[in-house]
């Protein structure tokens, strides 16, 4: 293992303590507890807050989109484990400004307990709470069992069109049926070339021979569908995007957004040549596109690959989507 | 070679024709010719313009500076190969908006020659232009012969500075002595963790141990200064520093930017965990950072590794540091 860090018992928080020391302008942890970052950003003072967790190692998910226009607040776990429902507990407490916290993460086993215990702790203090899930990854479930799938990179749209509902003063209720009707509309297929290794194992996580190509890789290396030889961009283009319309249809003249999300070893060029690929093909079919999204949203450290998510749009989320939005890893100025 | 892609010989076209498709509102090719990328965002009328030019397999460098308040074209060559001068002169004519043109690029000699041709050439056109070349990489040449140094990343806060000073309306003369003044005050050093691979040569462009570090190294993998053991985030924080410093003297009091600068594969963890360091050392020696730009601004697309740079500011260059840029690869919405 050759990474960049102090100890591997540090990894977390040093990493954390680098984030703040850098945008110490825009993010706090809360109570200098380096697992709770919060939003040092002006909202208005009626806004329902929006938080979120997960483990570390998938910069800049999750506390990257922390700050105006996104979500308020994020609590951090080990790499690739949940961190606890105290934290969160605290965390909604302190986004909570009288309307109410929507709890918006990925759908995981650990996530899902330690925050129906922090809901259930903050009740007690009278902050009304809601749960809503990304389960974007269509390689990880049959349709059949889609309440079951995982919540990878697509989870962004959720924050994007939650954050600019709650910013427009919308209810609870109104920011958590948006946000669960927008990722009701996004699906996410990956593929991995190369796995990652978790500090503390010191060993990567899986292994994948010199010519193939995981598809439906999870973003903790969780299997996938199948194993194929290596394969073009236009070819992953091909399988990726045939997955994922076969699980949500589209028609031409529709409009969509299109996050291309680099894993975290994979170069910008290649994520480009890879949009190319579903640019060329979704025209092919008359889909329009909307504020694209390439880089890097959701990694896995140092993996190699990458994952293609659609956000099907309609005319309120893609206002929605539009709406200005400013953290430190995210910007979108477009009109 | 495992890489996401269609042929080699089509790299550059695809990544080219990719970053074209996702922002055809903000960039466009000149005359449809894929090697040369031109601003649509508006600019001033009298505004000087500033090009640039490189080889290909670094973005977002150097096209990814293209936009507003930044530089207004950049013609690319193959991978790590410079454009050729006909494309150079081409693109100078289409940024001169009759206040001349300012050729701001790193200091390889394809690159230079090239330009210098393409300056001989649009000069029939009377069009004026400077030329000022990034040399911000310590390592790779001694003090004494300075003017040999290779420009590495710190060449963005050339790009930042120049576009600042043409947005505020500034002579082509003072535009290029601005940026002549903000180089002069960077120095960047870089280490290497792994290689990369030049897509038609399909093998590593050089080697290195499972468990060695390369102090030194270029972005085009040139060798570095020496070898050694891998060492921590710290340490590796006061080797580069140190170089840094013993070139450019810091004292206390003064106010510094500082660009970690990820080479492809390392993780946004490892970079906010080096960068922590460095902070911690600044901040020991009295120095206080403005504006910290920690991400991928200059790669070597899957090279693992970082490099850090350092700006010494005065309150001009701050001034123009701060002053806003957008364009798809890089944003300033700071005050």
């Amino acid at each position: 293992m050759k990474k960049i860090l102090n100890t591997t018992d540090s990894f977390v928080r040093d990493t954390m303590e680098g984030i703040v020391a850098a945008y110490s302008d825009r993010l706090d942890f809360l109570d200098g507890d380096y697992r709770v970052l919060v939003s040092k950003s002006p909202a208005r003072e009626d806004k329902v807050g929006i938080v979120t967790a997960g483990g570390s190692g998938h910069l800049p998910l999750f506390l990257g989109y922390v700050g105006q226009g996104m979500i308020d607040g994020c609590a951090v776990g080990e790499v690739f484990a949940s961190p606890a429902s105290e934290k969160m507990a605290d965390m909604i407490r302190a986004c909570d400004r009288g309307a109410g916290v929507l709890c918006l993460y990925g759908n995981y086993n650990g996530d899902i307990f330690n925050f129906r215990m922090a809901c259930e702790d903050v009740e007690f203090d009278d902050i009304e709470t809601r749960q809503v899930l990304g389960r974007d990854d269509v390689a990880s479930s049959p349709k059949e069992n889609a309440a079951k799938r995982r919540g990878v990179a697509g989870i962004v749209y959720g924050y994007k069109i939650a954050g600019a509902a709650a910013d427009l003063g919308k209810t609870l209720d109104e920011v958590a049926q948006l946000a669960e009707r927008a990722l009701g509309n996004v699906r996410t297929m990956g593929v991995a070339l190369s796995p990652c290794i978790v500090p503390k194992v010191g060993k990567p996580t899986f292994e994948i021979g010199d010519n193939e190509i995981e598809i439906g890789m999870g973003i903790h290396g969780e299997a996938g569908i199948e194993v194929r030889p290596m394969m073009t961009a236009d070819e992953i283009a091909t399988v990726t995007l045939e997955a994922i319309i076969a699980d949500m249809p589209l028609a031409e003249g529709d409009e969509v957004s299109v996050m291309v999300n680099g894993l975290g070893a994979t170069p910008l060029e290649e994520q480009f040549i890879f949009y190319r690929s579903v640019a060329s093909q979704l025209a092919a079919r008359g889909i329009s596109i909307v504020q694209p999204h390439i880089g890097e949203f959701a990694t896995s450290m140092e993996m190699a690959g990458l994952s293609v998510t659609i956000f099907k749009l309609d005319s309120e989320l893609k206002e929605l989507l539009l709406a200005p939005a400013s953290t430190p890893f995210y910007t979108n100025t477009n009109k």
